[in-house]
């Protein structure tokens, strides 16, 4: 009765069938590799608010939020309303359309740096061009990124992302001595390496709270003390807010630190949960991506993609900034449900685990190997990630409660005070029953 | 009376506003490089069937097609049907979805070696996996590619794209010596160099029809020959049908000419113009990709991502693929219009062109530098560019007739014979124009 991997495969016997087809049909079942979890993750139907549905019509209170990236629930009315008329109209014109203007507009008047602004069609692709950029404006080769930074898939920050972060992410990847690591929130540690390669430093990425690391913020002295290195040494300092862009404030978070970065990538929020990934920078650094007049050696060649700003993705991301903007208390109200629910989840489990986050981002850590506090990935992933992959199952198996097992959970503005509860409740009864 | 761009300017007051606002906001005013044509592109309004709207009410007869990813045109209505059903019940996941299994049951069946599908979210992501999964499959670091030869942005593949081929494309890139390029379609002058990488190919990725590159057929000797190469060295022979798949028959081109690849990857019409890209192939291949049981340094690390296997481009691609298995007679029709239109615009522009292409793609080369055929980028790159983009620019002022400047042209399933002839008869009055 209390086994929660027959608890699952009694309620989602639709799914486990289709999910058979698409292991023949895909790449161990998934296309992308942290979507499958035992014994098979269950098949969605559709979704709404807060919810997920499954193909056997469980419903799911969502804390994964596609990504983190619906700030406002899945599929909220007025976004959905205006793609529909978008879709109406066409979805890829290949072209300049108004939409783009449109949400560039929002976006260059509350994200400071975003003097230009180019779109892409992912954050991987995002992340990409912000290092090309950064090697052609500075002439040099080596990027820096944290120990558990996240910036995507792309061969040129694919290194340091799991544990153990000195060894290769992949096979099949070059160029890994030109992407080096440093300790996160350890300045001192940190200024040691940089300084070794200080002549052929490009630039330094770095996410303001680490995503797939672990939901870490880092702390402005730590952002500050690298900005003013990277600075001092004609290197670029490139913030991604891919996961932070939109999710505390309207805005980033960059400018409530003070920072001066030079690039900033964003997406997931800023698309309203469609295709995007967003370079934008200052424009004596954008202009060298501005292909016009230049040589091909000379240019940093920067897509782009046939999908990059389409009108759907457009508007999709202009509405939900527009929806935020007007009701700027969804920020005081989902940062205060992610303040409960770590405050209240840090009660009912103790010392047996560690809360991280910040505003409505939060992860739940189950502490192992002396870990008393968690400001790096490294301490993080000395936590017992089994039990937390358990404890997200159990919620899925028994609760009705979606986190992707293993991931941090996003609150979004459809969410309420009594999921939160009924989360803590659910919490409450698997602490329970390890006991 | 006669100078296309003051009737451009007259007839795009709108646009040229609009425009001006874009530039202030983007690098080059666009998202994506090729998207500028001077004086400034006109802003979309809406699009349907063949047309494109302007925000000045100007209607034109698209033969870019979303980047040539409309096979059925914009917006048709059971695409755009299952899309807003669709965009109903959620268009963010972020988990297995059914639509998903649809989309790969189809693709599976009409494309033999697609044993094991990855979704990615663009063209650029599923090459550079493509070659990141032929590094670790094979051991080896090289990746042949031929002169001319467009695989998207990634900087894996970042190399000999656009005339002079053996200058860099783009300052900020590394690795350039691990891409190796061949000429296109001269099978002895290929081998010769492949020979001399050959002990570190892992291995060679070609278009079977130019895209970028100029709209030209691979020989069947040629892609045989390479093919040879490549399987007894051990390296892996990659197919990028990102334009070509599903362009000329329902599945992909290379079944016609009977290669065996050991890696395809797919793109834009198999996403129905929403957000996509395709890998896939031989399971002894694709199974380096699934991470489950394998150190970190020994698997193919590929993603995902967050928009990857999204359920809104997955039923966009669905009712796309399902749309053409049940019409198939639209191939024989967009590849008699494609005939029809070089053979007659042969006729008008007589020995001052060149036409090439295949089935419904074209592209109109004027001669110089005494070149007689194009059967390679390089005879290609030759010819006069500058009136090309004349003659496609006249057309967008003068007869409400789009080709993105200096680019192919793409038949859609919306287009009729009267289009074409009234292409042609636009091509009369330019070149007579000129007389």
């Amino acid at each position: 009765m209390m086994n929660p991997i027959s608890d699952y495969q009694k309620k989602t016997r639709n799914s486990a069938k289709l999910f058979a087809r698409s292991k023949k049909l895909h790449v161990n079942g998934v296309s992308h590799n942290i979507r499958f979890y035992e014994p098979y993750p269950f098949v969605v139907k559709k979704s709404k608010g807060k919810n997920l549905v499954d193909v056997d019509g469980n419903k799911f209170v969502d804390y994964w939020n596609g990504h983190w990236s619906l700030i406002l629930g899945h599929a909220p009315k007025k976004v959905k309303d205006s793609l529909k008329k978008q879709i109406e109209n066409g979805w890829m014109y290949g072209t300049v359309n108004d939409q783009t203007i449109k949400l560039s507009d929002i976006i260059s008047k509350s994200v400071p740096v975003a003097e230009k602004i180019r779109y892409v069609t992912s954050g991987t692709e995002a992340t990409m061009y912000a290092v090309r950029l950064a090697r052609s404006v500075t002439g040099k080769k080596i990027i820096a990124k944290v120990d558990g930074g996240w910036h995507g898939y792309t061969s040129d920050l694919l290194k340091s992302v799991n544990w153990p972060f000195s060894e290769s992410e992949s096979s099949g990847v070059l160029n890994e001595e030109k992407i080096i690591s440093i300790p996160y929130n350890d300045l001192e540690g940190s200024l040691k390496i940089l300084k070794k390669f200080s002549k052929d430093l490009a630039g330094v990425i770095i996410e303001p709270v680490l995503g797939g690391g672990g939901c870490i913020p880092a702390t402005k002295e730590y952002l500050k003390g690298i900005q003013e290195f990277v600075h001092k040494n004609n290197s670029l300092f490139i913030l991604d807010e891919i996961v932070t862009g939109f999710r505390f404030r309207f805005g980033c978070l960059y400018p409530t630190m003070k920072l001066d970065p030079d690039i900033v990538t964003l997406g997931k929020i800023v698309g309203g949960g469609m295709a995007i990934g967003v370079m934008c920078g200052k424009k004596e650094i954008m202009q060298y991506a501005d292909t016009k007049g230049k040589k091909k050696s000379e240019r940093s060649y920067v897509g782009g993609g046939t999908f990059s700003a389409n009108p759907a993705s457009m508007i999709a991301g202009y509405v939900t900034l527009l929806e935020l903007k007007r009701n700027n208390s969804i920020y005081s109200k989902i940062n205060e449900l992610g303040d409960f629910a770590r405050k209240e989840l840090g009660k009912t489990f103790g010392d047996k685990v560690i809360l991280t986050g910040k505003g409505s981002l939060f992860m739940t850590h189950f502490v192992k190997n002396g870990i008393t506090e968690i400001t790096n990935s490294t301490q993080a992933a000395k936590c017992d990630s089994l039990m937390l992959q358990k404890y997200h199952f159990t919620m899925i198996a028994q609760n009705g409660i979606f986190f992707l097992p293993g991931k941090l959970g996003a609150i979004s503005a459809a969410h309420s005070k009594r999921d939160i509860n009924n989360l803590v409740e659910a919490s409450e009864f698997f602490i329970n029953s390890k006991k």
